[in-house]
């Protein structure tokens, strides 16, 4: 009776949110301080202090017309503070006009990539991948072209994306601070898949847009560069979000930047903007454009997460599991002692440990762990993880 | 290089931000007071004091976990007031389980048509209709039907809507109070049409969903009654909004409601909360549901809206344009003086009035004129409607 494709996926929705039921069913039985969910990218911390004063700001003065409807591209004021923050990191001449105010990265991601692709179109993605790409590549009929990371390291393999384009190519995403493994791409293998690309480019005539998908480029540990990915990339789009930097992810503000040196980049933006309003966005929500305008510059203290990376991380590794370390975001990507990564993330289970299996990330053998939670809590895991080792005689 | 769908339709793009745009040229011109614009439907009001009081209450507590990701659903609290609100509206039972919060109307529109459509299904518009629905049916890979309502009334042609039905119609779209003609479905034509429904159900052996679109179920004139669409329809799905009711529009908040009496309505909001996020909405946004949610029962004062029309529709009949009375939301329909609505609202502009061709909602002949914005404007514009009718002779 209903859509048939949708109904068909319901039965093998997200793990991660399969992991979220599960995890409220264990808490039910056991008392929530005695579950350690590691499942969801849901930061337990509150905005940081400027932000949550601009808000107050805002509010409290009652603005006239601050919730009123603005362009579908978002405030002008808004675009014009946005294009000067990422032109003074991106060295890249940017105005309000590559600007385009959205409601989170999956919107902006859902517009660009609609922007950009023609039915059929290929879009390459990096596994392990945060999986509702796919979804997004999917409702701009597109085809996703998985392609691996190096075995191990979870860095670009560039000669096999090289391998995997097509001319009809269109975009790769690339995610960096990534989710799920917390690698960060060096300048170094970003500028040779640049050169992949453009070879490429050129055999073909064709075009091919780095989708930088970056909520997490503010979180990053040891003094790790992130190199702009405008700086690296001509046709380069950048989608924003909030959620992670300023902690508000249950508000939905991000932004779309194209990069100056898109060929015509007025029809990209146009597309855009039309998109945002039919696809049904509209528009970015109106307070949290002002409040966010006002604190480009702030981020939420890393320093919390980077002392979660360091407990779990040393002791998963300490009782004999495999794990990279983590140069930013807030997750561990973790080998699983078997095979089977949903049976192993199952067994997690038994010991309270709410972990999501790689298969859910295109990458079975693994797990991810969301280290996003109080400390207390994540110190109070450490016993379980060394449980969990044992099971499989780690230790 | 890019959609090159959405680049042909950028050229034809959306009237009423045609409007919005030479408005802008006008205004710069000849001042902001001396321009009359009524292209589009953004509510010069603030919102009601009990909702910018729950706002300033929220933000001034810093409630922790405010800003979280919650259910993809939207807060379980919040959902479960809202079907209360309903259950109290409509009589039918209804549970937090029949509740999405959306991103607004346009999300919870886009939502629940992708939930609904297999590729190829059709969708009955009944025109004049607002134009975007047609966009949010091909993103659902559906079919627009076009039906006429009857002519000058703009009330629902029951015997029209019965003869476009196929086996293939999924769906029928309404919006009652009606924007362009503020036209308010009355409960027997709304039982006429289930009628007519429930026959076409029974020979094809298909379930038909009525979509009902309402933001303006609250803004309604002179005591007539909205008939609430659950207790009409058994396959219901309101799609609400509180930019209209709350003057919330920059903010994108509302909700989507499926009758409980609908076959499996489990598994229709699974696949709703499910595309709430793979569509890129991801979550209402947080801090507005929670200031929704202790407003159910507040609207705007129509009060405002009423006078506005009072004083609009009175002129502009007295100097001899034709146009429906409005029951309900804040538009006027007025019949064009001349077959070409473009040329007619061109000329319109001569007189700094700025008003949309119906030719933009699938009617031509007709023009819109939005009334929600400030009195005094209206007041002032008074002498650019005589002089238009006195252009065309009607005076």
């Amino acid at each position: 009776m209903f859509n048939q494709k949708i109904v068909a996926s319901l039965a093998k929705s997200s793990m991660i949110r399969a992991m979220f039921e599960a995890g409220a069913k264990l808490k039910a039985q056991y008392g929530e301080e005695n579950v350690f969910d590691f499942s969801l990218g849901n930061p337990e911390i509150e905005p940081p202090v400027p932000v949550q004063e601009s808000l107050k700001k805002y509010v409290n003065s009652a603005t006239p017309g601050l919730h009123y409807y603005m362009s579908n591209a978002g405030f002008e004021d808004v675009r014009e503070k946005v294009a000067a923050h990422l032109q003074k990191k991106s060295g890249a001449p940017l105005t309000k006009d590559h600007i385009l105010m959205v409601c989170g990265a999956a919107a902006g991601m859902n517009i660009a990539l609609k922007a950009l692709l023609n039915a059929g179109e290929e879009v390459i993605v990096l596994a392990p991948f945060f999986v509702e790409y796919l979804s997004y590549i999917e409702n701009a009929d597109g085809k996703p072209v998985i392609v691996n990371t190096e075995k191990g390291t979870f860095h670009i393999d560039v000669e096999a994306v090289k391998r995997s384009i097509t001319p009809k190519t269109k975009a790769i995403i690339l995610n960096s601070p990534n989710n799920p493994t917390g690698v960060v791409y060096s300048r170094e293998s970003l500028e040779n898949l640049r050169t992949a690309l453009e070879e490429k480019e050129k055999e073909f005539g064709t075009s091919i847009f780095v989708l930088s998908d970056e909520p997490y480029v503010s979180i990053v540990y040891d003094g790790v560069e992130v190199p702009n990915m405008m700086s690296v990339f001509k046709n380069c789009v950048i989608i924003y979000s909030f959620s992670k930097s300023h902690a508000l992810p249950g508000e939905r503000i991000g932004y779309v930047a194209a990069s100056s040196r898109i060929d015509d980049v007025g029809t990209l933006m146009g597309a855009m903007i039309t998109l945002n309003r039919t696809l049904g966005f509209v528009n970015a929500p109106a307070l949290f454009q002002k409040v966010v305008a006002e604190n480009l510059d702030v981020a939420v203290d890393t320093a919390f997460y980077q002392e979660n990376r360091d407990i779990l991380y040393n002791h998963i590794t300490s009782v004999g599991f495999e794990c990279v370390k983590p140069s930013g975001a807030f997750y561990l990507w973790m080998k699983s002692p078997i095979e089977d990564d949903v049976a192993f993330c199952q067994t997690a289970q038994k010991y309270n440990l709410l972990i999501v299996p790689g298969s859910g990330f295109g990458c079975p053998g693994y797990a991810r762990i969301a280290y996003c939670y109080g400390t207390e809590m994540i110190k109070r895991s450490l016993k379980a993880f060394t449980n969990l080792a044992k099971e499989y005689g780690l230790i």
